[in-house]
């Protein structure tokens, strides 16, 4: 392998044959600790929208289903985190398991480096691989986190739990290495940065097949009217948005995959600049519209707003201008206040607006890319919007189906009615407050 | 442009000329990365005391104003978020659009570096101007929360919006070029390190402004009393301050501009050091001294003492030894504890205690200046101090009484009395809970 | 002192005399500043657990000791950097006071490096003192914040104050010395990476003897039968467990003491993952489990199951293999789930399952080290174990009994129905809320 060093930049052709020699002996090490480095703190970022969710959805729902919702938001992410090495990054990074050939995708990153790596026998053209995967593991969890918002309040854990290990095991590594485990996609010239189609969208087409499959809510829609079931908890609610904009720094930032040359890091903080506008636009577009419509600025509507945003720029966080971010963040804050009563018109309960904001959205932002990145065109990124929509939403609507037809995914009335938490957990999470 | 390389400073006089070539092709990006990394991960630390102010305002007003008071934070973040964007950096610093002209001061970050910048046209003693305008950016959004503190529980959402508009495009970073924008204050010899004064009083005095013109709540002062309104969720205001106190690590230690020398980056660790224990005494101070005045520790005098410690050393994080900082937040927190029963009496209702913590130990810490940094002068500092002072409170309180004139700056008795939340906004943050 | 250099590296024997004295001039300064800024980074993650120590709690005691709980605290970690200064870190690092020999162990970190170091006066070879002090005060705050959670809700405030400022400024770190201090347990070979017995078994410990002492809640186990007392607020205990998660990143991946390197720096990946792994599996232990066992999922379990994870993995994050991280965080997640209850039935109460999560797992930690650090032997953890176990218990029983009966250290039966929130701060947490 060919290593950059300071050496082979410094003297280039001029170089004594000394020199030359000690080329091999020093190579540059920085861009691969740097880049490790990036992974890391972009890794601990992401996870930390782990959090964030489990936030806002915890703030979302009434009070009876809070204790569910923060169950759900930890299980499935530690279940992520596991199905993600057991097969998920393997199946989403083909060429990382070669080297471990009969095993197949599975346990891929059994081949993390040892402890103490030589300098010798590492990439270091890229980064640790146990960086990486930290980094890459940090995504799926999102994925599920979408579909856990959307289903909120009415789905059982199990069922729930168990189409988590399929979609972090496998339809999200599956269809992600199409492009980002350099597959189909990647060749044709899809362009997808930091996931609003392959994280953000796939999220809600999973999330979208469920609510279908799953039903709305009791009393949701009765009489032709749609019955607002309103949050329990906005401060949570504006919390967790907070936590889910930090962490979409290192979201977009940590695509970058590079932070070791001037180019890279001055990269990631245009990255950091434009993902900062998006969700500050689609908050700001979201406040004057709501304002403008209902003559009342409403904060679900806001906080949704500024999240739209995030997920708008994040198939292209880095050509636009702060200007481009600007109005493509503004799109998606638009699209939350247009599309969340769509939705309700067609009797599709989605708690927390996860579909609006992630799937409505992760589509506008996945075209937008054609604006400022003159390598993509619209017709592959159509291309990649839809295949990304058919499989995930034909392999979800069939789970969903099938996990329905064998062991139910929906509570019975009573319990739904007295809430989750007592009826399903037997654990309130406010037990000490009375009901308003 | 000279740039420092590791070949220069390795061969110094003795290069041979093939060597002081190679000077020319290979300069040293590391400061460049490294002090670019500092501003992007001290500037979404200090993007995550946007979320500690919300929550610590949100955890300080009562119940039925808390929808507003999350609404206030998330819209003030994101106005700012433009308007620093759209002429506010321009105006701070000038010297950044002299390449842009005929602009003035807009859009001056248009000049964000291109694409994979190349090294030969980097600011290599510096870092990347994304990442400075990402860090700074996030600075004129602590001026703004602060006023939104202050001013809780009877503002009408608008008026204040407006108030933010000009506050964070023109006011702040108008006043706060005369020092770090190389203005006047800065040629004398002002100093204030990350902002004792041109971010927290600054912030301050728009607050004393404002409360002076909004009159205090209904009921605060009655019958010659002053009737506690205590806040509604204590564990958020709590939650809040811890938010606050790390974020500052970014706010401080960000504010060194630097991070690729050995001294720059032990400056940093210092300064870490100092802004921890600086929080720590002015939260014993307070704690200490509520047990003795009130034979009660009360815990939002502790919180705030913290808090006012933190505002105490950011003039000078520096320079202090550990034993300096100490004794610097500690008068920190015993001005808390003095000064909050003071505005009291003065009947200026600061609901958060924001014009304590941020403009009295802001001045107080612009003081504490000289004791360890002999390039300051207490005259120099007194005058800084009042520029400040005047400027922003004369300038917010003519906007405070246009806006009043023109558009009413206070919600009716009637709205004020149920609450802004169902009044202004028809949305409660606990519509599940009984009120007690 | 010996200096690696790029130079050095690159040269080998055959360097020129030219080139040699260049050595002396240019030493390789990127390790030093890469190992401050982990410290930095991971001190600031470390910081963030004691926002996570103080949800969890706030969230699992009942409404009316809530406020009571954040001031505990708040005041712990304030208390704890000013002791860990004042005397604690000399104590326990014994080689880094020799220069300021007359003060003995006091403020030895006056020795903080001066402003704007010279890079010929600092220890290249490892990091800035500043940046290190920084990162290891973070490590005693987490063993106070142990022993709050253990207590809660019957404790008065100062004598647990008291209590933690010998525990910070005495009892940790002088059995700290032992081993990270390079005293006769680091001789003998013990091996507790960063912290499982050194940090979270003290703590446990510390809050075992102090169970005992203080004597199990009012009504908690009557007449032969445990009466549940449910925690308030499970979203602040889920945020708080989440908190600890991403903290523990860096709690664990600074303790690598080394980022420079490209081994380093690939050993420290391997430990965020193999964290985040041990995490998980603790969760999905305690999730399946209490499925199995009790027919319902038990979040407080599945919270705690995630932080035995971590607890468990902390006596040795580096040598596992992902899967090593997996079975190893299982069992700890299965001990919680089998000890709560035991402890219930010796009649300890331990409020948060503190004793579980940090004692009972920190041992199983400090014992899993043999299976895959074949430097570790079990007689000598053991003896490890042992000697923290011994030391703390008795040390700090001693210390409870003392103060139990100077100023006793419960507080009276009518202040502990009412709520020590009501009757010790004459400040509620939640006031606007209607009790249940």
């Amino acid at each position: 392998m060919k290593l950059k060093t300071l050496f082979t930049v410094a003297m280039g052709a001029t170089a004594l044959p000394t020199l030359a020699l000690a080329q091999d002996a020093a190579p540059d090490i920085q861009p691969y600790i740097l880049t490790t480095l990036l992974f890391l703190v972009g890794g601990f970022l992401v996870f930390w929208m782990a959090a964030g969710f489990a936030m806002l959805e915890a703030g979302l729902v009434r009070s009876k289903n809070v204790t569910m919702q923060l169950t759900k938001n930890i299980a499935l992410f530690s279940i992520a985190s596991i199905m993600y090495w057991l097969i998920g990054f393997g199946l989403m990074y083909p060429a990382e398991w070669s080297i471990e050939g009969w095993l197949g995708p599975f346990f891929a990153v059994t081949s993390l480096e040892p402890v103490g790596l030589d300098a010798a026998d590492a990439a270091l053209d890229y980064a640790s691989a146990g960086s990486d995967f930290f980094f890459q593991l940090m995504f799926v969890a999102a994925t599920a986190s979408i579909v856990s918002g959307a289903l909120a309040e009415r789905i059982k854990l199990w069922p729930f739990l168990i189409f988590v290990v399929v979609l972090t095991g496998v339809f999200y590594p599956l269809s992600g290495s199409w492009q980002w485990g350099g597959g189909w996609l990647s060749e044709m010239g899809f362009s997808d940065f930091a996931g609003s189609t392959i994280v953000h969208s796939v999220g809600g087409w999973a999330a979208l097949a469920g609510a279908i499959v799953l039903g709305p809510r009791l009393g949701k829609y009765k009489d032709g009217r749609v019955n607002p079931m309103p949050g329990s908890n906005l401060a949570l609610a504006t919390l967790g948005t907070f936590i889910l904009w930090l962490g979409w720094f290192g979201f977009n930032g940590g695509s970058q995959l590079a932070a070791g040359t001037v180019g890279d890091i001055t990269d990631v903080s245009r990255i950091f600049a434009n993902t900062n506008m998006a969700a500050a636009s689609g908050a700001v577009a979201a406040l004057i519209l709501t304002q403008i419509m209902f003559k009342k600025v409403d904060l679900t509507m806001v906080l949704n707003g500024a999240l739209a945003g995030l997920v708008s720029i994040t198939a292209e966080p880095l050509a636009p201008t702060l200007f481009g971010a600007l109005w493509i963040g503004a799109v998606g804050g638009v699209i939350v206040v247009f599309t969340v009563p769509m939705l309700d018109k067609l009797k599709i309960d989605d708690v927390v607006g996860a579909i609006p904001v992630h799937l409505i959205a992760g589509i506008w932002g996945t075209i937008a890319v054609v604006f400022y990145n003159s390598d993509a065109s619209l017709v592959t990124q159509i291309t990649g919007i839809l295949a990304y929509g058919i499989f995930t939403f034909v392999a979800s609507l069939i789970l969903w189906i099938v996990l329905k037809g064998v062991m139910g995914i929906r509570v019975d009335e009573e319990a739904e009615i007295n809430g989750l938490d007592t009826s399903e957990l037997g654990m309130e999470a406010y037990p000490d407050f009375a009901h308003g």
